[in-house]
């Protein structure tokens, strides 16, 4: 039983307390029932170990962290095949994807942008073989040279459309916030069947690290109530994601992480 | 006679090294034909002896920077009309406005676009009147919190089209250099009419601080032909103006940072 049902926690804001045993059994303690791990937690603990974990826990997980990275990494299209195979084995709802930025010395995003739709269309049909959904994360502008080139929730849904089923998007408060189509994009989002995953954080001001210095809930600018309302709106009734990446939480202990969330989960979210 | 006929430096960039006077001197001295001073450096050196300086050194003045900010100063209208009438004052071609982001405490970023469109809408006829252009910067979404709650070329347009005529838009490569509808909206910028500047500095990755790290041209990751191929095909051809806010190049010399940008312009601009 769940105290907290609407409540998952992606183990990356708590990677620097907990093992993947750890984390499960601390969100089990706190009375959650959801969880995101992230392929290396996986790794060391084993693909069947930590669907044991999970399972004794009782947690279901929402996203596997992550695959993508169509245009830097040369394997990408056998790493994601990996990470697909890896997600059905944990059990888990969708695959992340961070489709990667410009390569190494390239100036060229529209050309990178190819390169995501056609790594994209390759990968599809194994996804799609497995049952195992793809979920895009649009990222936030600011991680268009290094991490992701798909930079608005439009842009996600334009290639959605392209690709037809079995990809959809991940809608994070974060990434998503300050776009001016956003409650337009996220009705979209709902019409087609897209939205795989809600994951929350806040965005600081000022913020101090582009990487690590994201905000909990209530700290920073974002109208959580606000984006819930239009995802709720769009048909998407799935838990709401913690995800934080920040030095100055994971320097707290794991217990006082997840009670935060939980409480700012009911106040703010 | 100019030696760099299409560059323009805006003054924020040596604004470490020189006061306005030497500013000028300066680009007189490399060649270059136009300058787009801030307001403090006017308001140090005085409106009509600014004039006299920019004159005596056959400098043009592209835009004064800056007004706006409507969101967040309780006077942000009395002081955009002495804006304009600083800009009338030193002959410059429009005024660059940065509308603000968020109200302190505030997280209603569609209020503040309201707020900005009312703000616009009320301080326009003033402009008008002056026949001093104002020009909308969008800027980065990674400052619509704190500078300013217009984040896309697109959004600046359609503030545009209901403002009607004595409005248009500055399209600076740092801010909107990672648009994927990046082309559609400079050529709808250009049928309009309403690309009134167009600054340049490049994105550095990683960005080490999100106000004062920009980067040099050719130091980062935009296509600086692409984006002025798009620029004069929509039938903008006035100069290319160097916006570099650095801490890096405010340590160099101020006529080591001028020769470096006649440099980068000729070579990747």
């Amino acid at each position: 039983m769940s105290d907290v049902p609407g409540l998952a926690i992606n183990l990356a804001t708590v990677r620097q307390q907990f093992d993947l045993k750890a984390a499960a059994e601390a969100c089990a303690r706190h009375g959650i029932s959801w969880v995101a791990p992230w392929r290396d937690q996986v790794a060391a603990t084993g693909i069947a170990e930590t669907r044991r974990i999970l399972d004794g826990n009782g947690l279901r997980v929402t996203g596997l962290c992550r695959g993508g990275m169509f245009t830097t990494d040369p394997n990408a299209q056998d790493d994601n095949r990996r990470a697909i195979d890896e997600a059905v084995g944990i059990g888990a709802t969708c695959l992340v994807l961070v489709v990667g930025g410009l390569p190494r010395g390239s100036r060229d995003i529209v050309g990178a942008r190819r390169t995501v739709e056609d790594g994209l269309g390759t990968l599809l049909p194994y996804a799609v073989a497995n049952n195992l959904p793809l979920a895009i994360e649009p990222l936030h502008p600011v991680y268009a040279p290094d991490r992701a080139c798909i930079n608005t929730l439009a842009q996600a849904l334009d290639l959605c459309d392209t690709l037809g089923s079995g990809v959809g998007v991940v809608l994070d408060t974060y990434h998503l916030w300050w776009d001016p189509n956003l409650l337009r994009d996220i009705a979209r989002a709902g019409e087609g069947n897209r939205i795989l995953a809600h994951h929350i954080s806040d965005f600081l001001v000022p913020t101090r690290d582009l990487l690590n210095d994201r905000g909990m809930m209530g700290d920073g600018v974002i109208d959580f109530k606000a984006f819930r309302r239009a995802v709720e709106a769009a048909g998407y009734h799935g838990p709401q994601e913690v995800e934080i990446f920040s030095t100055g939480w994971w320097a707290r202990s794991g217990d006082d992480v997840l009670s935060t969330c939980i409480d700012r989960f009911h106040s703010v979210c």
